[in-house]
């Protein structure tokens, strides 16, 4: 057989997260390697309703192909909600994707170019990696401090010539970091100044448990492309998230979408519009916020109490993660053999950063696990680390 | 703003059928333009079943991330209906995609480098020139016969070094034409020899109405990728299709699938593979194929009595579509304007040709009208091409 494949293909592998959660399989081992949210939120039988009910009143319809934008209703919501979080657009600025991660590849089908430089935060969500890279961009990336990115840095790459900017800017996976009002401000007129697309990923943007809501970065730059997502808030399975943008990049990512895919699935957008419109979501949402607040809390007491000194956490106010940095010269993925052999699973970081650095941090999953769980894990964790430290010629206080 | 798009989206504009379909929107215009399945043929009731069944048993499941290849039960059933089609493949082989159209593009993304010769029929599936677009190919065609694909053309086009090719042997869109046992054989010996990928498009395979079923063209050549779908044969609007293909090419369509929108929404993947698993498929198969058999029968009695010598049509064997044939030196874009006026409505064909021929060609579909309104709208179609004809200096016999 000679299978011809595109260069683009070259430089891409399995992803290794996906690698490492069949390693985690086994019942025994007790994983926060995956980013899975909390099945228990799920609202399954608001769901069923929600299809019953689509299905009764004009499955004819529902069963139909559709429009490549999205169930306009469905889009008229999803502006409601964006009037009260401080974004005014209109349902003709959003079109519903297939997840939020067909909207990242979508902004990299309609943007890049081979070798355009992509700017991308250090760390990064990996499957931004992997969905851009296909588009074989140079990737640059700037460091990521607690309030958002490093503003000197992001300036320099800006002088040196960027095509986009990518970023999380609540409760980045994998970090957990939020941006502050002002870095807001500050990376809004930094890309205006610069004339540089921004797209900007918020999945987790509604599972705020701690803090002040604060209003998303596209309220302050018009040329920028904001993803969302309902995998957080109704359910990831069903695989729709949305795209808002303007019309002249709005024009373009219609004609990728229809190539791409014609259209996502138009009888699941009726049915979660049909659920949005029937049930009070603001109190579903509140539970899972409650929930994950709980989780996180769980997780943070046990590091408190299991984790050696020198090794450092994240406190994130909402989202999914937390991320782990271990002393300097330490490296996650040997810890990670380690940790496999006490029965815990993570990720190692080194996966999310696009220069190839981060050897020494690691993400943890808080959403997915019991309270028991989280304790049991954490403490074995907390064994592993000890014994790599000791284990090494290189003494941490 | 200042929104620096990719090269690739320079070429590429809005979809003309889909500029076509709004003009159509108008009640009063009978369109044999869309390409929709007849709607009275989706199992509302047994998919509605088929979702509160699986939300009951395995809700929490149902919704959550699942795997990038797909639900094995549901790669299972498709391979054993292959199995009774005369192609042996491992559920392995199979990956769930979000319509078959998501598999073009994946094919597009696997396989085409820029400037890289992509062979496809002349006329092809309008759709496949739009995701293969956005990948730079230069498209190279060869012309369909009634049987199938010119063998000679095709010789020629393999000689002059091509990347794949790409057709759809079954009931084509555009044209309604099914390659023969031999022309099948002669193909996939060719690509054999050749050692050229074939994409092998095959979304109305299961609704032939007429003459003996043929085996995949797959059967015959392993180095190449089999696209299939639900959406004839359950509904559109799922947006639920798979990819077949050999584990050297699987394993670089998984990560492009996955980089893509991790997979295909899973709830479902649930639900089909549940009204599946518990009805009988084949019965409903049946009655799809009754009642396009009876529209396309309808249709050409119609176009027998209402369209003036020298026009030919293609009789499909299965599938939705019938191509007819004005004569040299008439546009079917010029008949559109006219067409209009009458209140009928089709797609011309010049967009299915890679190389811009076709002028007098067009697409007629039939699966979405009532027998009266193909009545109607064929005479209505055949006045306008009467008129077309008679104010034209080239007098046709």
């Amino acid at each position: 057989m000679n299978s011809n494949f595109a260069d683009r293909m070259g430089s891409v592998h399995k992803s290794f997260i996906r690698e490492i959660l069949k390693v985690t399989q086994d019942p025994s081992i007790i994983s926060f390697g995956g980013g899975l949210p909390n099945p228990a939120s799920f609202p399954v039988l608001e769901i069923s309703q929600a299809a019953e009910a689509v299905l009764r009143e004009s499955g004819e319809d529902a069963l139909q192909y559709s429009t490549t934008e999205g169930y306009r209703p469905l889009r008229e919501i999803i502006a409601q909600r964006y009037a009260r979080r401080g974004l005014k657009v209109s349902p003709d600025d959003i079109l519903i994707t297939s997840g939020s991660q067909q909207g990242i590849d979508l902004t990299g089908k309609v943007f890049i170019n081979k070798g355009d430089r992509v700017l991308v935060e250090r760390p990064t969500y990996l499957a931004t990696l992997q969905a851009y890279g296909l588009y074989e961009p140079q990737f640059r990336s700037i460091p990521l401090m607690e309030d958002g990115p490093d503003l000197a840095a992001l300036e320099r790459e800006l002088d040196a010539g960027v095509k986009m900017y990518y970023a999380v800017p609540n409760f980045q996976n994998p970090t957990g970091i939020t941006y502050s009002r002002r870095k807001r401000q500050d990376v809004a007129r930094l890309l205006n100044d610069y004339g540089v697309v921004f797209v900007e990923d918020d999945p987790y943007g509604e599972i705020r448990f701690m803090g002040e809501d604060l209003p998303p970065v596209k309220s302050m730059t018009e040329n920028s492309v904001l993803l969302g997502s309902f995998s957080k808030i109704v359910s990831p399975g069903m695989r729709l998230g949305w795209l808002v943008a303007p019309p002249e990049i709005m024009d373009k990512v219609i004609v990728a979408k229809q190539a791409t895919d014609l259209h996502t699935n138009y009888f699941i957008q009726r049915v979660v519009h049909r659920y949005m419109a029937d049930n009070d979501v603001d109190a579903h949402i509140g539970k899972i916020k409650a929930l994950y607040r709980e989780q996180r809390d769980a997780m943070v007491a046990a590091i408190g109490r299991h984790f050696p000194e020198g090794v450092q956490c994240t406190k994130p106010e909402g989202g999914m993660f937390l991320w782990v940095t271990l002393p300097e010269g330490f490296s996650s993925v040997e810890l990670f053999d380690t940790a496999i052999k006490e029965r815990v699973a993570f990720v190692p970081g080194r996966a999310f950063f696009a220069d190839g650095s981060g050897d020494n941090t690691l993400r943890l999953n808080y959403t997915n696990s019991t309270a028991g769980a989280i304790e049991a894990g954490i403490e074995r964790l907390g064994n592993a680390i000890r014994r790599q430290l000791a284990g090494s010629a290189c003494v941490v206080r």
